[in-house]
């Protein structure tokens, strides 16, 4: 029996998230249909993460078993060929491809053996509403003081029960405590001259929408509407409603998965 | 009789063209609609440009007339409303907007009276695909010379018949003579460092897909497959298969229409 491992990237714009939903064009529900096609049997895929609807992913991971005779790396191409449109599909850009495949021993669980993860989370910060890129990043159009968001930033790294970045909704957790290895936020232009925020945030596991609320929290220390000094207290407090919005989807990447604790606290 | 003047942006990618068709989601089709209901009256606008599939505008140009109480900068507002998804839009952002209007005299059109455009065109030179500007640049993966494509353009500026740059299927013209003010190709970088070629250019008017073929022909003489000093016997031939190939709609953009003969020559 092989087990593979893939690493895939994907815009996430005009799928319903990554789980396979009936009726509904979903990350892994494209995923198991070509590589069944490729495969030449029924596939099922474990991904790493569970991304939303409009979430995007540089780095997603998924793994899948099977006895099939096609070599690893022929099976990408292949099932990439599909993805791109399939038979004229020379040049031709889908949005979700595998960039990368390699056999796994039997045992490992592209999910369970995860240790850790990075998400990047994008911010156009300007005045003017610019239609290009509103499903790739979050624009905001008040000025955000990016010093603010980097003092909020600084309480949210290191282990605490993060329950009030928790929405409702998501799959019951046994513990709401995790642990937040870096969480920087770097500053920058477009092309064109307009401000950009990038965040980029690691930890050993998120809750659910929990870097879209962290994100929605900074922003709003960005923007005046919450004093940075008060995050440990909103962290103890355990309570939603205390901290920030919800940022939209649009903005969100899974940057990295990572299956070796040592790469996730030194990278 | 109000005659109204419309600067116009969009991202072509979901839109089967600027010219209204049955059952098919227009650029014209759209604004029409929205017009008609924010100006409760049945509008028809005329624009400057009848642009492809998936070509994208920057400053696409519209007129329309009609007798309606209200005033032209409400009339903005309100449709760009519904544009971004009406009601509750606030913060939603959608693929078609307008950035101005203008009451201008009644016996003015947004096409017949335009004196020139300008298109750019953006490719992506790097060897890997990215999936998320696919739908915004043109991908060339094998590496540009952009020195010959330069020369090459230098060949294509001025007033020539361009019978060689036009595709079949357009509406019949009287004249293949056209005057190209200028055609510059600037090089730059994305965010990430890939290479970028911007090519810009301007002329009193574009025969169908002139801009496509032009650029395909500067990416052949980029890619070695036209010697970039031939430019002026392909010219002289008016032979279309001569000339390179028709570049993608996803690179093109309609970045300005010019009323003043004066602004096209000098800016």
């Amino acid at each position: 029996m092989k087990n593979i491992l893939l690493t895939i990237e994907y815009d996430g714009t005009s799928f319903a998230g990554w789980q396979k939903q009936p009726e509904k064009r979903t990350v892994q529900g494209e995923l198991e249909r070509v590589l069944s096609i490729v495969c030449n049997c029924s596939i099922q895929v474990n991904g790493t993460s569970r991304t939303d609807a409009g979430v995007h992913a540089l780095g997603q991971r998924a793994s899948f078993k099977g006895d099939f005779g096609i070599p690893t790396d022929r099976l990408m191409l292949a099932a990439n060929n599909i993805l791109a449109g399939g038979m004229n599909s020379i040049g031709k850009i889908g949005d979700l491809r595998i960039t990368s495949a390699k056999d796994v021993p039997e045992n490992f669980h592209a999910r369970f053996d995860a240790k850790g993860k990075k998400y990047v989370y994008k911010i156009l910060n300007c005045q003017e509403t610019q239609i290009f890129s509103r499903n790739l990043v979050y624009q905001v159009r008040k000025n955000l003081d990016a010093e603010a968001m980097k003092q909020a930033a600084a309480y949210i790294v290191g282990t605490h029960d993060f329950k009030c970045f928790q929405a409702a909704g998501g799959e019951e957790k046994k513990t709401t405590v995790r642990t937040i290895y870096s969480l920087n936020i770097n500053e920058g232009k477009t092309e064109t001259g307009q401000k950009t925020l990038l965040l980029e945030v690691k930890g050993d596991g998120f809750l659910y929408n929990m870097v879209r609320i962290i994100t929605g929290t900074l922003v709003d220390a960005g923007l005046g509407k919450i004093n940075p000094e008060t995050l440990p207290e909103i962290i103890e407090s355990k309570e939603r409603q205390r901290a920030g919005h919800t940022a939209p989807p649009q903005g969100l990447y899974l940057a990295k998965v990572y299956y070796n604790l040592e790469d996730l606290i030194c990278l």
